[in-house]
């Protein structure tokens, strides 16, 4: 669409810009400022720009953080004898929604890739050895995706911490809680029959 | 979800204050930001706020412009003697999406709705009339949406007017092009049979 407003065009194209929104949605969201107090919209402009200068990564997990140290890490109540490992800051969120653990994280930002060219050293691997030397933490859950790249992943990071007392866990993998078997599948409910677990432990 | 970084948290609020934005969908904005360039998010962030911050409505067909007067009612080949009285601003946009018209705009800004308190003193009827007394429009065409709000609208306008020496239409009302007659709401297929035209103006 062809707005002869030049304000209104470089509003709807900033929208635009983001993913999932079309050039009507963004149209909707422009208009739909101009209901606003310019006062709101300030503050919404603001926090956009704040959020991209500011944040940065947890200089120990790679976690976003506002200062150098996440608020996870410096919290004193999390225990820091575990680490889960994740490959995005989403999945940091998706496992501190769930309120089951609490340890520490530490982002690879990624997962081994070949294909689209991410490496170990593109990847916070290094880090992730030498925060385990220094910390000395009783044990690591690799929280990752059950992909190819995943397993591999996983793989690559247990053969590096192999002569390092740390125990490595992985999250349980098998049917989804709620979910119907026959709907589940065939993978995941192959692999779920091959590792099945002694009844008395599901009901801890 | 309650996100540990403050930056993070007002981004997230910023993108779910906007209308159809969850705050699933505010966070995948959020994320997506970061990878951007920072140039890029501040420009984004300038246009918003400078949208909301420097748009107006046209002095004299209350359009959104960046100037006193918008870029239709500035433009020389426009022609003076029909204005076309639409709802609202994105009326105008559709409008000129079909580029079937040539005339100039008056944007009301509303219906008439007695229900959520908007009488004709909220609109620009007034700025109509006395833009119809002073310019000399040769026609006025009522591009209102046919609700009873807007019939009510139209009549209402059409009293103020019957005096001036100018011609009111509306625009055609019946059966959508391409659509299947069965499919036409009972309303819609009733008046358009009772308001039939001849074969001959409409291949005209």
């Amino acid at each position: 669409m062809n707005h002869s407003s030049r304000l209104l065009q470089e509003a709807v194209d900033a929208f635009a810009s983001l993913p999932g929104i079309g050039r009507k949605t963004a149209l909707r969201l422009a208009l739909h400022l101009l209901k606003q107090e310019p006062e709101r919209v300030d503050q919404l402009s603001n926090a956009i720009k704040q959020f991209r200068r500011e944040i940065r990564l947890c200089q120990t997990c790679f976690n976003l953080s506002d200062l150098e140290k996440c608020a996870i890490c410096s919290d004193h109540h999390r225990l820091k004898k575990t680490i889960c490992v994740v490959e995005s800051v989403r999945d940091v969120m998706a496992i501190e929604e769930t309120q089951q653990f609490r340890g520490l994280y530490h982002v690879l930002g990624g997962v081994i890739n070949p294909l689209d060219g991410v490496g170990p050293e593109q990847l916070q691997i290094e880090s992730l050895v030498s925060r385990i030397k220094s910390d000395e933490p009783e044990e690591i859950i690799m929280a990752i995706s059950p992909t190819i790249e995943g397993e591999t992943t996983i793989y690559y990071i247990s053969r590096l911490l192999r002569e390092l007392p740390v125990k490595i866990s992985t999250i349980a993998r098998g049917v989804a809680f709620g979910g119907e078997l026959e709907y589940a599948d065939e993978i995941t409910l192959g692999r779920s029959i091959m590792s099945r677990i002694p009844y008395a432990t599901n009901t801890e």
